[in-house]
């Protein structure tokens, strides 16, 4: 059932991601699109006219009309993370609700700067991080959480990677300092470290250490990286692998004492509709050793609407609780970003002490 | 069609594993088994008893005799790895080819004495570890060669791990100091670490790295422990986790540019007869990337005998080669078990320089 009061959201840079959020936007019952904004008004045409969108939605050639416009409840922002602080400060200030993409900052200090923002304004954050809205994910924590079948957490692995071409290790946005300097680690290696977070109920690690193995462009940005947290106390140990020049791959696999989980389709499903993971519990070798007492077992999830359009949905859903209800605005989404970002920048750290552990 | 000179074992040692590869001498067509032997006589007949074995086969109260039997042409040694240097010397010394099991020694130096030893009595060596032997590992070779739909070799990663009771931590061979030393590194990790120079043709790594989490037990043998290596002009990289406290697992994944392979089995098959794995080759994500073009393709492996038999198959193959046709000893099998026990060498010394890497 449509929603009579839809939050009404202005997307802020026309990037490929976009056109898949403005879809969403419009298959969440609670959101509907209200205005573009690109740098020129052609380019920003051209966007709305290339995704079919309806002639109501305004189209604006600079990002602070849209931000001016008193009908943008909300604002999905897909800038490069050079341009984050800066517009997403100024869209805090205008009372606009901000989905900000990943990876939210360049440093923890630049996130900071933007949560006050959000914080002192009154305004809910997200990050764009869409996999943690997917059922599965709830589904994935539900096995985790239960100490019979999985037990403590011992070990998680995750990797992300996808294969750039020439052209776009030329000249992706991802790839330019000026514009992404958080490379592979923050396009891609953003969702390990959330999902190695999630995981582990974001209790932050003891350290941080980044391995010696890393490629980078002649601008020094990283195109790919492997990286280690480790929890001390609880013996618990997690690896990353994020990269540019690897085959697409977005694995987890998390281990505990009684069970383990299973998934390499992790950041965006392989189907649309339904989605699954393995979990395997009390595995033993049978007599012998010739074989395993069970195998892992497929756990299929069904999902009405795609994740990018249930995160939509519940962003909208916490606006309007702070617009129309009057509550504050949540304060997990911002600590979940935090928390990778604070990673990211024990990485990073890693890295320029010569890949020695980093305190957190 | 059995073969009329089979080659004829004794088995040294009664351990549990013993057990699995006397049935595979039995099933292997060119093996028979002579004999067992054991520090005392009982033991070496229980082992007799409980696992059917003809009467025929000689039952001895001590590893001597066993070595000093004219009619035992090769031994296959399960004895916990602080005895592997004294006995494995005697038996090749005695002319036995020897198939030892795994971790083949303490260190490399140790195994490199046994290696000369095998060599100066023209005997043969190979480390007891099956999974190399499984067709399936030879049809996951063929893809991973395959430059068009594989790729370059990126990154590996790579676990094994079981859960040991309280009754297992406290009492087993694997983690007394005084006979496994290694512990879970030279149990299950040494799996990983072949799984990955397998996958790597045996090239060696620039560094290995232990990562700052492992736990140790009272004597300081280790139960969980994780490290990496690098391959720096190739730039891949590996990660591996052993451990006795985590759930079971037997995970190899490894990318590459163009294709990617999973299984969670690798070093026993969920099942005897067959076994697969799953490849991805040339996966984008469709348009808007709310799916992916393709999904992993599972490829199913038969084989008619375990792989264990097809292990001691293999063996006896090679022995006979020596023993009747007057081949020289083949050199592979010892280059392989080398390497893992260099590799494992590296990793206790990174741990030992405090997770230093460790330059090969």
């Amino acid at each position: 059932m449509a929603d009579e009061n839809p939050v009404r959201f202005g997307i802020m840079g026309c990037a490929e991601i976009a056109r898949k959020v403005a879809r969403a936007i419009h298959l969440s019952p609670n959101s509907t699109l209200h205005a573009v904004a690109s740098r020129s008004v052609e380019t920003a045409e051209r966007f709305a006219a290339r995704n079919g969108l309806s002639p109501t939605v305004k189209v604006y050639g600079s990002y602070s009309e849209l931000l001016e416009d008193p009908h943008v409840d909300a604002v999905y922002m897909p800038l490069p993370t050079t341009l984050h602080l800066h517009w997403a400060i100024l869209a805090a200030q205008n009372k606009k609700h901000l989905l900000l993409e990943k990876p939210t900052a360049l440093d923890v200090g630049e996130l900071d700067r933007i949560l006050e923002a959000c914080e002192s304004n009154g305004v809910q954050f997200m990050d764009g991080s869409m996999w943690y809205h997917h059922p599965r994910t709830a589904k994935m924590k539900e096995l985790l959480s239960d100490t019979k079948r999985f037990g403590q957490i011992k070990s998680i692995h995750s990797s992300s990677s996808y294969s750039g071409n020439s052209e776009f290790l030329d000249n992706n946005v991802r790839v330019k300092p000026d514009l992404d300097a958080l490379g592979a680690l923050g396009d891609a290696g953003w969702y390990c470290i959330g999902a190695i977070m999630w995981a582990m109920n974001y209790q932050p690690p003891s350290t941080v250490t980044a391995l010696p193995s890393i490629s980078r462009n002649s601008s020094g940005v990283i195109l790919s990286c492997i990286a280690s947290l480790h929890w001390e106390k609880e013996a618990v140990v997690a690896t990353f692998f994020c990269s540019f020049l690897a085959h697409e791959s977005m694995d987890l696999a998390i281990s505990g004492s009684n069970g383990s989980l299973h998934l390499e389709d992790f950041i965006i499903p392989y189907e649309e509709n339904s989605a699954f993971f393995t979990f395997t519990s009390g595995a033993k070798f049978v007599d012998l050793h010739v074989g395993w007492n069970v195998k892992p077992e497929e756990t299929l999830v069904e999902s009405e609407l795609p994740q990018e359009a249930m995160m939509v949905q519940e962003f909208a859903r916490l606006v309007k609780g702070v617009n129309i209800s009057g509550c504050k605005p949540d304060c997990q989404w911002p600590k979940v970003s935090r928390m990778s970002q604070s990673v990211m920048d024990a990485v990073i750290k890693s890295i320029e002490f010569g890949f020695k552990p980093v305190r957190m």
